[in-house]
């Protein structure tokens, strides 16, 4: 890791804290997504335990990786879905939780290997998954903000975030640091971690320099978007995690019905709903679904829709009203971490542009503990 | 199978023929929608196909069940995951097309055995995911409504839908039997097949007499809605399929911005967006994830949304400004089958109240050809 940089805050430090006095609207919100780079250098920092897990997931024949999570967390398991399938040839699926847990399915948890992903490591029905399913055979791994919460007390392994506190309700970095965790360890497991490390630090650097240009055009844009009340986003592959978790944070933070859609599923139907005042989200990245963005938002124009073209390929798509690209990936399959931030920083901007508090949206607290 | 009644139309028989020279908009759409007691009953003639392609799921030991489609079929398959777990203990998964398909994954298929979905049997990249996983070593079964198509060419099993030719772009019989298959399938790999075909013929009849007074409710509450532009749609378990597919035909047909949600991911962040003018379709139902439901529409209903409440449940969700609620199940399980058919009949009825015509939405074609 380059050491050449000023000494970085530590998790949850200094800048977070010297706006709590005074704090505007979205200032927790936009300091989080300005640390991502930082969060994402810490968790290099402590890959050692993504190493030892990677360990459970080689040492079982052909495994069946089990991911679970809500809300962003589920979010993420999207993009492991890629990660372990590309970077480690094994099958990874976002599991149900409530088979296990409500329904109390029957299954064989012997071959498989479970990934629960949590900020709070708090969630009650993530925590009975996990102990369910170590009960009956699985290796049980946890990634969580928090290496003293419940969750992390019922798996075998843990891998902290590192993501630092996170005070806004909206997740951001650790959404990044999930996303960056669950790529790791499919590298480890595949044997090629400390390529996938040097890749994620490159990244984090990448992010860094692009962070105040994209905090501008976010703002210049989201403006316009002030009496928008619905708006798909589309991604398809590893990208289609981001297109979810763009959609959820507009949702959030700006109360818009925003609805991801893989590329291929909106030219299937959706686009059906689509006019002048029902704009498009596509992210267009380079790699091998690239053709289906396009497909799809030369479908979407055809309809009528106003195109935001993002992702690092954002160029590609023809008859954009408004772009929002992002940095090139060291590594195609780890574009999703830099797509995000776009998204994120257009829902900062448009939760402001409409009034609105981005840190604390209307009825949410920070810990699911609805059944 | 009872025989008492008239005798069934075949498939793609008299009820459409009829309306095609005089057709008003929305007569397929319905027509198809009242259809599908006797789809059921078509599918459960021909159920040997099912028992035939169960053999090949018993035949390997601790299988993965791999599931594909796009649209409805997709969706079918959220219910697959269910039918699968909890009839047969089997891991049932959603799985990506594109891993396989655009980024080529290096996938061990030895244990698995595909379900590939596709009304028309033609959609491409299906077509390609089932070629590819069965020269990998999977046991491949096409469930599909032309046995002459290419995907059931490709696959080694092919169970005909027998939905009957689906002339209204957005799909109903076909879903309806999607739904069937995969329990039927489920049931008979676990050996219950005989019970299961028993309780598909009690649910037909009970669906068919359902059907007039639910129509005419559905047409009496969709008035209400003609200028509402967003919904978010609730289930959870085998339900979410029925939210999944409910908010597509609201899309597709209403140009409405429907989003599903599970009644869990709800609460846990999307409620932020709600308000007076943001209904919320909740489903209900007697099952072991009721009382998540519950919740999420108290939440819902704190935030001051709007509620409909559907499902076998329905009269369980207080504050609900109206109610659409599904007949009972003979088997938990089976409810989606029932409490799907609501929300078709609200489709049709919305999209005419807005002076669309549900038969065509605007810009779509029967067969997903792109890419």
């Amino acid at each position: 890791m380059s050491s050449s940089r000023p000494a970085r805050p530590a998790a949850g430090g200094a800048p977070c804290k010297q706006v709590a006095a005074t704090r505007e609207k979205g200032d927790l919100f936009l300091g989080e997504i300005r640390e991502q780079p930082d969060a994402l250098l810490r968790l290099l920092d402590g890959s050692e335990s993504l190493e030892r897990a990677a360990g459970a997931l080689a040492r079982r024949p052909r495994p069946l990786v089990r991911m679970i999570g809500h809300g962003s967390s589920d979010n993420a398991t999207s993009f492991g879905v890629y990660a372990f399938g590309v970077l480690a040839g094994l099958t990874a699926i976002r599991d149900s939780i409530s088979l296990a847990v409500y329904y109390g399915a029957d299954v064989d948890f012997r071959d498989s290997v479970v990934v629960a992903l949590s900020q709070s490591g708090r969630t009650p029905d993530v925590v009975r998954y996990v102990e369910r399913a170590r009960a009956r055979g699985a290796a049980t791994i946890a990634l969580t903000n928090d290496p003293g919460a419940d969750l992390a007390a019922v798996a075998e392994h843990v891998i902290p975030l590192a993501a630092g506190r996170e005070r806004a309700v909206a997740a951001t970095k650790t959404y990044m640091n999930e996303l960056a965790a669950l790529a790791l360890l499919a590298a480890f497991a595949a044997g090629h971690g400390e390529r996938a490390r040097t890749e994620v630090n490159t990244l984090a650097e990448a992010l860094r320099r692009s962070i105040p240009s994209l905090e501008q055009a976010a703002a210049a844009i989201a403006v316009s978007f002030v009496f928008v009340g619905r708006m798909f986003v589309i991604g398809r592959g590893p990208e289609f995690a981001t297109a979810r978790e763009i959609a959820l944070k507009l949702v959030e933070t700006c109360r818009l019905a925003a609805e991801p859609f893989t590329a291929t599923a909106l030219t299937h139907g959706p686009v059906a709903a689509l006019d002048p005042l029902f704009p498009v989200w596509a992210i267009a990245t380079n790699d091998e679904s690239l053709e289906t963005v396009v497909t799809a938002a030369r479908r979407a124009r055809k309809a009528g829709a106003t195109l935001i073209a993002s992702g690092n390929a954002a160029a590609q798509l023809r008859g954009a009203a408004y772009r929002l690209p992002a940095p090139g990936a060291p590594n195609p399959l780890l574009a999703p971490l830099l797509s995000v931030v776009p998204g994120q920083l257009f829902a900062h901007a448009l939760a402001l542009a409409k009034g609105l508090d981005p840190d604390r949206p209307a009825g949410l607290t920070k810990v699911t503990l609805a059944p």
